[in-house]
């Protein structure tokens, strides 16, 4: 009787603790390397240095859920970048997610900021599964002050989700906010996928506005993305495309270009991944002069400690074309008409 | 045996989870709508946007609370606001609340940065609850570029607070920290309140003092609040003042303004809450010309999907006389003599 | 059977929660007080003002910690500053901890941000623990607009930190990142300390490089540390001693000081802790003039309301000489040839 008075009496602080303690989860990811690079300045001397976010960029975040009944359920996410080398943010405190919405038969819907429908949909299918270090899914590398590439994150947003069975369907809106045009600063995102098992396959179409200028010209730029993954054996093959274009509201010739990327995993053990991947952007009408064309080819041994621990190393060579700068990382400067780069880091998830 | 035995480490490990997990809850609260304004520009166009904070402004914050024994707690809050729709920080990291303090039977004393007695007395007589959409309870709406309000968040700042029963008393206090001028830049604020089951009522006084300029005058903005409820079946009704009157360092002449509202909760089903409210300010003395006098009806339906998440509808009329120019929200520019603004949000607590 | 099933799952509940919880905690400090000066102003007027950070400064972190088996830990740690007067973030988001690492027999090896191998060993020897409120360990008082100090916090560093029985060994190294000088803006932090139980002692040297100037030249700050601890009785002793030296970029006389610091913890009671110090700074080259040599005497006495929180009282007089200015915080500006300053305050640990 007493026995089961105190049993009765821990399930109930148990239950009490669950309840009080599910609201919100606590999760992020710690990323820090160190990396290596030549042609870093205009003296073409290397550059060693410490950087945050390796394998995935740094963030912490907070997430919660809470079951409404009939399969209906609240869902909010607060989600802020972190630069580890110096502790800053990463730009806005939570400027990675900051939306609340619901979930449920419907699919999912929410509101506030996020990353766009491409950039979920898309980077699935890039081996290196998005990396600054060392990617080009989300934009190409450093040339000529050009950064064609995806509508990643979306401010003033509304996304929308629905996952079938064996095939996704997505779309983000983002208000420009201007009052009488509505298309001034808005931005869309429109894409599907499939799941045949050993085979994905990805459609994506985006449109970012910028601001009108007087008279109502704004610059539009729209890419469309298609990339596929095959699984065979301990391998997973991925390849892709970008086409993109930007209307310049100065009436100026428009700047067109496109990304292919190919590459793969490779389970060597339950503890090592390796991946190999080549990206190869035609740049098709720089605004003065011979395209840079660039390409970058990348390899990374990654060593699984646990689930939530891993070690990496990794190698980039960039190289453009016609004497043009480019550089591994579309957030630096380039220096040469190539550069080497190579990294070792740990990441941490939490 | 066993079975106690067993028990008895469920329990000291029940006791440890919570002793461990007890020093501070994570809470916040998320609220993001779609909103519609006319005349938001010189145009008098309207505007959709994406809002943050539609019922109650979103935020983010830590809570500790530590028994010392004999009745007496330690507490500590940090709180700080969100921008939903960009992710941004709304003002410092924990602006809202930042503090350290003591509770016991002699009541709570804390120190920091925190909203001010008036803020914490008066809110709860307002049916809205206090929020940007749509109320002008903590100061009124865009007006000839007057805020005339109460004083609402405090730095470097002493607080108090009695919970008597069916009364309480408060008071805060913030240096103004300057040198040999201790009046200069400090703030005060001190209020009572009663409720006698279905009737309340608050009195508030508080003084805002700015930095003295050369020669040591200092605007002096003081606001005196009377607000009561009334509780009738399923209906809370609602009225409230304002008195306020900033003197200002130039010596020009004073400005003076009243403020009153009047409106009701009503509680039409478990799940159902209707809010209506008017607001309207009396200003006595423009700096020029005749007075803008501007008066807000709103009304707004809230569905409760559980305790910690609703979804509601709200519109708002805001109109001045004397042609003057008015909005419905205090933190954006009028642009017509009167606005309509509506909303359909979500609102999630954690 | 039953109890025992019920038992069962009550104990799998509890495992689940400690795993699902154990990923990452919330810790902290909040400590706010109340604090007068005199001269406090040009006229030498006096101030009274609500201050964060008394006896430590005011923190919010998460830390987090995964067994990888094998005697090997992943670890990482997130800690931000803050200002608790107002609310804002004390520097960066992360600005006191950013950093991920492995914790094994080999010892703890962390990259990121975090505190120098001095700051991290030479602090326990500072009985005011180091406080702004009052304490000259990492620098001295203002005077002349030298700082003259140790190397406090690192950013795009390596840490690295070794636990023997009865010693440890640490040193940090801070990338500098500049491309083709890896001397241009680094750091270096090499300490070791010795505790054999009532008596502990303490090296420590580190360099701080500035950026280079064109031709390569930069300031080195250079810094050695001396302490040591001897406990007798319900009293601790401790003293300390630095020397240092920067040497700069234009070529200009080098600045060197000596800062000394003698002083001791008493257990009064279980609850009170009773602090004496004075510390003395000998300026040897001011860069005009003669020397300030400032010197503060520091009194505190502390009352234990809990493991978690404390209250305390202190007294600070600083005094300098030659007419020079001097105050008691490096973080302000100095107006007296002494100052005065009293404070009272609590802290919370979370």
């Amino acid at each position: 009787m007493k026995k089961t008075l105190i049993c009765a009496a821990a399930l109930t602080m148990i239950a009490g603790l669950a309840q009080a303690q599910s609201n919100v989860t606590i999760y992020g990811l710690i990323d820090a390397n160190l990396t290596y690079n030549n042609n870093a300045d205009v003296a073409k001397n290397s550059q060693s240095k410490l950087n945050s976010g390796g394998m995935n960029t740094s963030r912490l975040g907070f997430r919660g859920t809470e079951d409404l009944g009939g399969g209906l359920k609240a869902i909010m996410q607060l989600e802020g970048g972190l630069l580890l080398d110096t502790g800053a943010s990463d730009g806005d405190l939570f400027g990675r997610q900051a939306n609340v919405g619901l979930q449920g038969n419907f699919g999912k819907l929410v509101a506030g900021r996020s990353y766009s429908t491409t950039y979920d949909f898309v980077l699935p299918f890039d081996p290196m599964g998005y990396s600054g270090q060392y990617s080009w899914v989300t934009s190409a590398g450093a040339t000529g002050g050009r950064k064609d590439g995806m509508l990643t994150a979306v401010s003033n947003m509304l996304k929308y989700q629905y996952d079938g069975e064996g095939y996704k369907l997505g779309a983000t809106y983002g208000f420009g906010e201007v009052a009488g045009d509505t298309s001034s600063g808005a931005k869309l995102a429109l894409a599907a996928s499939v799941n045949f098992g050993a085979v994905a396959a990805v459609l994506a179409y985006d449109q970012n506005n910028s601001v009108a200028i007087a008279g109502g010209a704004m610059d539009e730029a729209k890419s469309i993305h298609l990339a596929g993954s095959y699984q065979i054996n301990d391998a997973k093959l991925f390849a892709g495309y970008r086409n993109y274009k930007k209307t310049l509201a100065t009436g100026a010739t428009d700047l067109r270009s496109d990304l292919v990327w190919a590459g793969l995993n490779y389970q060597l053990t339950p503890a090592w991944i390796l991946t190999g991947i080549y990206y190869y952007q035609d740049i098709k009408n720089m605004a003065t002069g011979a395209d840079a064309d660039p390409g970058m080819l990348v390899a990374r041994a990654r060593y699984a400690l646990s689930k939530r621990t891993d070690i990496y190393l990794a190698a980039a060579y960039a190289k453009g074309t016609n004497g043009k700068l480019v550089g591994v990382s579309r957030d630096d400067v380039a220096f040469g008409t190539s550069q080497n780069s190579a990294t070792v880091g740990i990441q941490h998830r939490f």
